[in-house]
């Protein structure tokens, strides 16, 4: 953003060290500063002299715009991380079959992953020292816009219990995924794991769909829009290489 | 237990206030009082309090065993607890098929989340205030006994990095179903959902196999010790009846 002030804010008379456009500047600048410190160091590593250092500010700013310390600031940078993840979820216009949609969302998932990795690890593992049931409301908040997009990637309005079992045991799976590819070390490529986290998801839904009727119409449309050489179309004559 | 002091014990003189067995004993009877009430209850909505009423002792006396108050006692209950529940994996001598084995292993650990709904429920869905590094370090010892039993199931000694995040993802589905079977009121049948929990461990194997030679390999001996009525059998030819 510019460091122009706002037609309104010139009108008024200056007050020293109070404008309204650079104090919103500021806070977003100590948002995105931390957010950094907490992508690559777990959230009890960074302290507020680390926040204050890195953003050429003095402790007593910091604290003047997060009067509530650390947590608070831990608590914005998180809200800010949740808020850009699930932009990734649901920006559109991808095309495609169903599946190879699914994998181009994944890749922007496991980007977020590998590009915020000490601070989503820290989160997703539990435990940390800045966790609370406002840290988990936040992240619950993601997994349900994840569901939600989900669901609606596959055209369903009302998912009774197994469709929504199949689609929030995927997401976990995604997530242990990539704890498990962090905690690896990245052995994995991350276009093999994308691909097989899509696999995943076509073979669950397959299971469900034979105890669940609404999984059955959705799995049996969505097929219907894979090619031979979509994601899908390939799992399926893979599978039946190996006689499933 | 019964309450005869060990023959050790007896053969000491008395101090008023103090024998050995009897603390040991008490020390278990808070736990397990401690326990049933963090079944019922998430951790914030249970108090030294209700521990000291429902044990029948004083405040003062359940600090005198506890002296980190609630916190420690919470996590007593949790290891006496997550020591409960790995053995509930580890118990051998089950007859059948491994898909049989597995369902059997997957209802004694429904039996448990089911038992312990409120402490499971506050434990696995995070951001619980008694939840600190300690807590999710007994939470991840359970998780690792689990991968581990698992795998030594599957017959693996040492599985590769696609057996472990198959393995990995698999035990969070379970932990992801339980948690959504207690926030749906349980309305999916436990029978029905492991069930369905076996069935997903089939299917993702069979979706690693096609892209990992180990799990290709463990997959292909399991599916020799299936039948035709087991549950793998039927699976298959129900996969089969959808067109996968």
């Amino acid at each position: 953003m510019a460091a122009t002030p706002s037609p309104a804010a010139a009108e008024r008379p200056r007050r020293t060290g109070y404008r309204r456009l650079p104090v919103q500047q500021r806070r977003e600048q100590l948002i995105a500063v931390a957010l950094e410190l907490f992508a690559a160091r777990p959230p009890e590593d960074v302290s507020l002299d680390d926040v204050a250092e890195a953003a050429g500010a003095s402790r007593p700013l910091v604290y003047r715009y997060f009067a509530g310390g650390k947590q608070q600031l831990y608590e914005a940078a998180l809200r800010s991380a949740a808020s850009e993840l699930t932009t990734r979820f649901t920006v559109a216009a991808f095309t495609g079959t169903p599946t190879e949609q699914l994998g181009a969302v994944l890749h922007r998932y496991f980007d977020f992953v590998d590009e915020h990795a000490a601070g989503y690890g820290a989160l997703l593992r539990g435990g940390s020292v800045v966790e609370t049931a406002r840290t988990s409301a936040i992240v619950d908040d993601v997994r349900r816009a994840a569901i939600r997009r989900t669901l609606r990637h596959l055209g369903v309005r009302e998912a009774g219990p197994r469709l929504t079992l199949l689609v929030r045991s995927w997401i976990s799976v995604v997530e242990a995924s990539a704890i498990s590819w962090l905690d690896e070390g990245r052995q994995i490529p991350l276009d093999s794991l994308c691909a097989w986290l899509v696999d995943q998801f076509v073979v669950m839904a397959a299971a469900t769909a034979v105890r669940d009727d609404q999984t059955a119409e959705v799995l049996h449309h969505w097929l219907r829009l894979e090619t031979d050489e979509s994601p899908a179309g390939v799992l399926v004559s893979r599978l039946r290489d190996i006689g499933m």
